[in-house]
């Protein structure tokens, strides 16, 4: 499923030689540099779990998998800019402003933002009314409720009293957001009824907070290699990590895992053994 | 209807006292600064022209409109920042990098982007169908071989040897782009006819080279205070005035409205006289 989830990815974005290339050449680095493909991965396996078999219902679901990576890699370009967290590494390479420069990294930005809605609009196996759903939810989880207002939290977030609920809601838009959208569209895709949805909106939510919190306790304890990006970005910034400790974080995440994974047997998805071991795999990091 | 239309972007965001309260400020501020409206104007005049004459139909046609001014805003953000070309004055006003900081303006200009396909896909008294067509148009319009490419081709741009039909190239893709969207969107909406709009294809492809033009003319020709934003940006790019100079530049925008006059003539739309008048007024710079 990896290798055809890469594939996806690189068909849709225009290839690194079409007119104008650097931006497309950018687009590309940003895009197909190697990650984890969490997102794709979640709403390909989401949707199988709520019986999308083959063919051309699990093409829109891989390709709607794509589109949620496109979204993700176009908010790290954005968050890595000198004017935003300024970080020189991520997926062990050069940040997007570093490899290329800033004009062509905002704009590569917006181009996948841009083309992730032309790509949901096009799926043409799906109903339009299916595609304007999930047009709506990406354009929600983007928006003022979620990643953007989440990137514009983060910029202003300092150590000063933070409380627990205010990073856990911050967590939320920064990570959760993306993931509501990953887990919701698999969930339109594959027309599951509003109790699996509601249930998978509480794991999404609780993934959520577990991958953000993941990520806070690799940018304390990591080097730059083992991480694949720049550390150390969130010192001064408000997070679990900063406030709770290592060890109550590491007790955190569990109960985090353990809300998701709860949530997502409530769903009821005919392969609740293989999304449990993924989730293990994805937080064998809780095992060192 | 300017009026209206006034009244309608300030609906299509959020309040400037919504959490976060910064991102829907600089939001703001760059939408509802005085503005022509033109493309929220082109996308309701063609409408009716096709024959929208009132109650959800119009409606739908101002939030179209709303749609591509919401387009053009994120896009003069991002053309100001510093590394692009660096303006400090837009509208009159200070640019939003300037009232507020660079992050800031890049998450508003994200947002607006992403707000405008969430207000597309939630203009319910649209069929699917056309939603979905007015939304792949937008992507387009915006993308690779739309305002991106432009703004990436114009950041390339040098004085070295461009010939007249490179620039006119770059100028459809700057401004035409998003004018095809507000025209092709109007004729969606009021359900026009192949012939129909085809013969509007070539009235937006017209009209954008000689509002790109005017503009160019203006940068170079007016001060600050008379354009009302930060002039001579243009100075070491190739444009039409500094290849053709001023005079056969003014003959060139007097050929091109003549085509985009031509043009719209052929759509037989119901309300020539005003579109005219619209232009003649809009153009009114030529007859200085």
């Amino acid at each position: 499923m990896r290798g055809l989830i890469e594939s996806r990815l690189s068909d849709v974005v225009p290839s690194e030689t079409t007119w104008p290339a650097r931006l497309h050449e950018a687009q590309r680095h940003a895009l197909l540099s190697p990650g984890k493909r969490f997102r794709p991965l979640l709403c390909v396996f989401i949707a199988q779990g709520g019986g999308i078999q083959g063919g051309a219902d699990l093409d829109a679901a891989i390709t709607t998998g794509c589109v949620a990576e496109m979204v993700h890699a176009a908010s790290l370009i954005l968050d890595d800019l000198p004017c935003m967290d300024d970080a020189d590494l991520r997926r062990n390479q050069p940040t997007t402003h570093i490899a290329f420069d800033e004009s062509t990294a905002i704009l590569s930005a917006t181009a996948l933002l841009n083309r992730a809605f032309g790509v949901l609009a096009r799926l043409d196996q799906v109903s339009s009314d299916r595609r304007v759903e999930m047009i709506d939810l990406l354009s929600y989880a983007v928006g003022s409720k979620g990643l953007i207002a989440g990137q514009m939290a983060d910029l202003a977030n300092t150590d000063q009293g933070a409380t627990i609920a205010e990073i856990e809601r911050l967590n939320t838009l920064k990570t959760g957001a993306l993931f509501d959208f990953s887990v919701e569209s698999a969930a339109i895709l594959s027309g599951m009824h509003a109790s699996q949805r509601a249930a998978l909106k509480d794991f999404s939510y609780h993934l959520g907070l577990a991958f953000q919190l993941l990520d806070d306790v690799k940018d304390a304890v990591m080097s730059n290699a083992e991480a694949e990006k720049s550390v150390n970005r969130d010192i001064g910034k408000a997070t679990i990590l900063a406030i709770a400790g290592s060890d109550a974080s590491k007790t955190k995440l569990k109960a985090y895992l353990d809300s998701a994974t709860a949530a997502l047997r409530r769903a009821e998805l005919s392969n609740m053994d293989m999304l449990s071991a993924i989730l293990d795999h994805q937080f064998a990091f809780l095992r060192t």
